[in-house]
């Protein structure tokens, strides 16, 4: 297996992108990501999108979106797992590069959700629930992380304010992202007094719908060291990948993601590392209740602690660990498809040194944790200095 | 890179499966490749489904399809190139062995289109061709096939007897096939009095609506040969993927089909073999046009004489280079996401000389081909005994 590496990164804003298409913000992320990275072909190019036939009518999306960047011909695949399709687009071309089956591929995630009415995007990310067994029923997104935060409050002590916490941190970290949909100082009152939307989870709670794209240039390392100059080169070092039952109603624990741990346990076992050797984490907090569970669930805390430590700051920008220093989902947005590929921009920037006002001092090793549904699928990436 | 082998097949039978579920379907065919192997446990499940989002209202298929097998917590991905997913799910797994990241890999491909009327079966399939440039303004895949039909007639003088000689011997091989669609013995003069779909496309022109899937088990060759006992063990030895713009409008030439020549030539660099060693091959017959048009593009025949070589019996299972023994997606049917995987599950039953009453004698080296939209996207296979 050969050594894989990240050589460029881009993305543009994240919002609601009324005047933007798909393919433009795709396009515009895909660009810099090739520039950032001083490459002009690559052998493939990966898309991870959830929902575009439902979103914006259209499927066969990677090759449309390879002719629409003037690389008609190049190889090109879509792969999709719900909300952690981006995390596997980075896994796919990180799979090619290993083989040697492609020596540079271009991956991407994308997702543009803001051009149907608030209902149809609702159900549109339902279809990431068990229709027959969940969805057909009524339950929408928020109703099920509700239910896994009633079930960690009630087992582990979990509080509203602790889950308000992790609220405040992301979105005091999305005021240093200019990349951020919101851009917005919220306190513990804000998150409690804001609308109730699925008892215990409020507004403030919840990760926005978003339009945005994501894209980085993965080579080898070997070559990634030659392109870089007297930049750091960031290796990829572990990829774990992991599903669950999607029903909640299948699942053996539901106080715990289990996806998200398997995930995690291939990564760290892949790249002889544990949870102390982390710098930087990026977690998927579509709710806050799951940057709660996913941070217990990659070993950064015990079981039923990432409450508690979210509320004491270990998580801060200043904190033991900083977690989700983009501002994670909750502040960056969650455009679904691409939201895996923008947690790996943040460790890759974070790992180069270049995360500006937010820069972890001296980070060498970070993780991001991408995951599909309510738990149904995760995805883990470990990369470092190389 | 490792040597990497297909060692179990399975599939139901492909039709309109009222009865059944697309998670019915599936977990069949799953179970049946898994038996067919002696393979108990895979390290990762690929699933190729253009839209089950539209289809079925549901995404996020992998992870649930793992659960219905009853494998929560392995890893799974799905991935979609339109009509070409199966294709792109074999090559997924055929990375990830060859990587070393896993080493048994459950590739499969799906779809269940029966459960939509048909106004819905075609706005889902035509979100393969571009939206904004072609399904927006009311054209279908039929319209879009009838027009590189004219072309072809105009350019080379194919005719619409040369088509329907392209029905008539699918139709005949399907009759050989016990998990085909259709049973159905045609003439050239059936096909040529069938009702006009879209001019000169008439409805024996068409592969239909289907409900199917079919999955396959890949492993390093080395395990193979020891999973396989007395049976022959098939190698992939070639594996080629490449786009081309999926807007008719935008193609540099619409008498060829330029992705899947592309994706054959780096097939056959990758094997080191050319069109001359092949003894069985699989094409995308969609549509009767698109049989005369991949034939030429994968080198079979020079350009112009895919449509004189159908006439002239060159590609019958007699002939000198037998095509679509399976019955091709004209009488095998043509459940999108499953298609790529059924086409190199026939590849296997020949080479494997399983074939029953369609085997062809002594067939050592085969191709299947595998076409997204309109062209474009393609993915090519080559499997020689090991």
């Amino acid at each position: 297996m050969r050594d894989v590496a990240v050589v460029g990164i881009g993305m543009g804003d994240f919002g609601e992108l009324w005047e933007k298409s798909l393919r433009t913000i795709w396009v515009e992320s895909a660009l810099a990501a090739l520039t950032d990275a001083g490459v002009g072909e690559v052998d493939l190019i990966t898309v991870g999108c959830m929902a575009p036939g439902l979103f914006v009518g259209q499927e066969h999306l990677a090759s449309l979106l390879a002719d629409e960047l003037g690389m008609a011909g190049v190889p090109a695949a879509r792969v999709e797992s719900a909300c952690a399709s981006g995390g596997l687009a980075l896994r796919t071309g990180f799979a090619e590069v290993a083989s040697g089956l492609s020596d540079t591929v271009l991956v991407t995630g994308v997702e543009k959700m803001t051009d149907v009415d608030g209902a149809d995007a609702t159900y549109a990310l339902g279809t990431a629930a068990d229709q027959e067994w969940e969805g057909f029923h009524g339950i929408t997104f928020p109703g099920l992380y509700a239910m896994l935060a009633r079930i960690h409050m009630q087992r582990f002590g979990t509080t509203s304010e602790q889950l308000a916490a992790v609220a405040v941190k992301n979105h005091a970290n999305g005021l240093l992202n200019p990349h951020a949909q919101y851009h917005l100082k919220v306190s513990i009152e804000d998150v409690l007094a804001s609308t109730m939307v699925a008892d215990p989870l409020r507004l403030l709670d919840c990760s926005p719908v978003t339009d945005g794209a994501a894209a980085m240039v993965l080579t080898t390392v070997e070559r990634a060291k030659e392109l870089a100059g007297d930049r750091p080169v960031v290796k990829i070092t572990g990829s774990g990948l992991a599903t669950d039952a999607i029903t909640l109603a299948n699942r053996e624990d539901l106080s715990e993601l289990g996806a998200v741990r398997k995930a995690a346990e291939r990564a760290y076992e892949m790249a002889g590392r544990q949870p102390n050797d982390l710098h930087v984490v990026e977690v998927h907090d579509c709710f806050t209740i799951a940057e709660v569970m996913t941070t217990e669930a990659i070993g950064l805390f015990e079981r039923g602690e990432g409450g508690p430590a979210a509320e004491n700051g270990l998580t801060s920008l200043q904190g033991k660990i900083p977690v989700n220093t983009s501002g994670g989902l909750k502040s960056k947005g969650h455009p679904v498809g691409a939201t895996g590929v923008a947690q790996a921009i943040e460790i890759v920037s974070q790992l180069r040194g270049e995360a500006g006002q937010r820069q972890v001092e001296g980070a060498e090793v970070g993780l991001a944790q991408n995951m599909g549904g309510s738990g149904g699928s995760s995805i883990v990436h470990i990369m470092e200095v190389a």
